[in-house]
């Protein structure tokens, strides 16, 4: 395991280790959204990524990462879904079993995509308590090898990939945002920014229905997510021990935002770039609307995280 | 007006003329879908074209090519959608108003866009006759000059320039499909692979609710529908008499899908592709899935007509 924050290198040779295995999203722009804004916006599309969301890029390096004898007896997770089916696909990749614990309350259609990848499913209740007793207690009887959603410098590597695809395509962005839940997606944004785009500024969004890292950032203080109801599944997660220092160091602000801006924002993506994001993926979006002064006129990137929604029960 | 079919030179006219005006849109695949299929599949998004459909290209092309003169008394036409919100902004292009007479079954969010483009609506019945007794009215009032949705050489050259640009990017494809509804985006699409890709096949899929073109093409003879009630709103016009006769010539089979395969298929390409794409877009998909033994293993290039649909109206 990498014992410290994610180098240079590190994050290079993440990006060069999974590039057989995920996609080289795309980066949508859209005139409609622009004129709306008043700002110049570039898409990366991780709705396009493989399993339909940038968890592929750090599961993905995680299990590549493994030495084969750590993975004979497969690898184990907590995940609300999207690193779930992430992490199913990448053990598939190493021929090794995956069991996921995922909170009750997961979507459907994660759910489903898990199982599609092979992957074995326990439930629990939608707490971290629940979600890491439950995993404790089926590595007792597997022995299988841990692979956190976030708090793991291989998965912030991982998804630090996604921003440096974006910084390599468009060198000139003033600023990249990213949703904040666990921080992995976050933190690795904001070192690729650091590394790879050094002056630029990484502005972050959260539900303020699940504003721990928002209060934690602006506290400089650990503050855990109490079992929040955001409609951005994805984003329901507390910060990390691991993500929360590399967030507090290179990301400039958090901004958070109301549910019904999710959903507006969540439907202007749908109805004029006609791609299908989750809420999650909405979130910076929501940010920029509500704040338009922020953003007037400038370049502004946006990692739309995924595409996992239940197609039968939409926001609207 | 050009008086005769579409040449070579046409259509590559066409395709320079509208460059500015348009998208280049790109060509998506999806290992997800080709796994389903096993077919080779090409998805050419024109969901991501201007106004949300392909129909940006021939409405471009045929206001581009009118004179100044020709155009003081504004354009008018009739439409179901995509061709009227397509001609008000191109219309706009011009600095001459588009009046639009749009049949009273039309979607909303393709009423909409024609208003959110300046373009002035007339309702009528959903009927052929009602359409065209309608614009004859409104044109007295008006003298605006005629820019029928499909049934003109010009908007078949402009619509030509998608499957050109397929094509171009896409060279070892064994076929090409797209819908048909009044012919516009087949014989244009018919028309690029006889002159750019000679020797492969064109096949078209059609609604069976709406099937004029199936028997019009296997009874050799022109048989107009009659106010047919498929979803896919796109393909509810009758062939043209300038289409009938280079669908004739040009494509190989027409391939009839009935209403729950189009859904079927909709839903797949929203699941697994993450992009919006309208009922008439699926048509091809559908027909592919309700005969794969035509398709499997074929390099199958797949026009997606557009992508406005009313997210508050899903057909599940």
């Amino acid at each position: 395991m990498i014992p410290t924050i994610p180098g240079r290198e590190a994050i290079l040779e993440a990006a060069i280790r999974i590039r057989p295995y995920i996609h080289r999203t795309p980066v949508l722009t859209c005139a409609a959204v622009n004129l709306k804004t008043d700002a110049e916006l570039y898409f990366k599309c991780e709705n396009f990524q493989k399993t339909g969301a940038f968890k592929a890029r750090g599961a993905t390096n995680a299990v590549l990462s493994l030495e084969k004898h750590e993975l004979s007896n497969g690898i184990i997770t907590h995940s609300s879904g999207n690193h779930a089916a992430a992490l199913a696909l990448a053990a598939r990749y190493r021929h090794t079993p995956a069991y996921i614990i995922m909170p009750s309350n997961s979507s459907k259609v994660k759910i489903e995509a898990v199982k599609s990848y092979g992957g074995q499913i326990t439930f629990c209740e939608p707490t971290l308590e629940a979600r890491e007793e439950t995993l404790k207690r089926v590595q007792a009887r597997t022995a299988a090898i841990e692979i956190h959603p976030y708090n793991d410098y291989r998965i912030i590597a991982g998804q630090a990939s996604a921003a440096l695809e974006l910084i390599e395509e468009y060198p000139g962005l003033d600023l990249i945002m990213a949703p904040v839940g666990g921080g992995g997606l976050l933190s690795g944004t904001a070192l690729s920014v650091h590394y790879f785009a050094a002056g630029k500024k990484v502005i972050a969004a959260e539900p303020a229905e699940a504003d721990d890292a928002y209060r934690s950032f602006y506290q400089h203080n650990f503050i855990p997510a109490l079992n929040p109801q955001t409609i951005a599944d994805g984003l329901r997660t507390s910060l990390g021990t691991l993500t929360f220092p590399i967030i507090r160091e290179f990301v400039s602000e958090i901004i958070t935002v109301d549910e019904n801006g999710i959903v507006d924002a969540m439907r202007l993506i749908w109805e004029r770039m006609k791609i299908i994001v989750e809420p999650s993926s909405a979130v910076p979006l929501a940010a920029l609307l509500a704040h338009p002064d922020i953003f007037r006129g400038k370049k502004t990137g946006i990692i739309l995280s995924g595409g996992n929604v239940d197609l039968s029960n939409l926001p609207w």
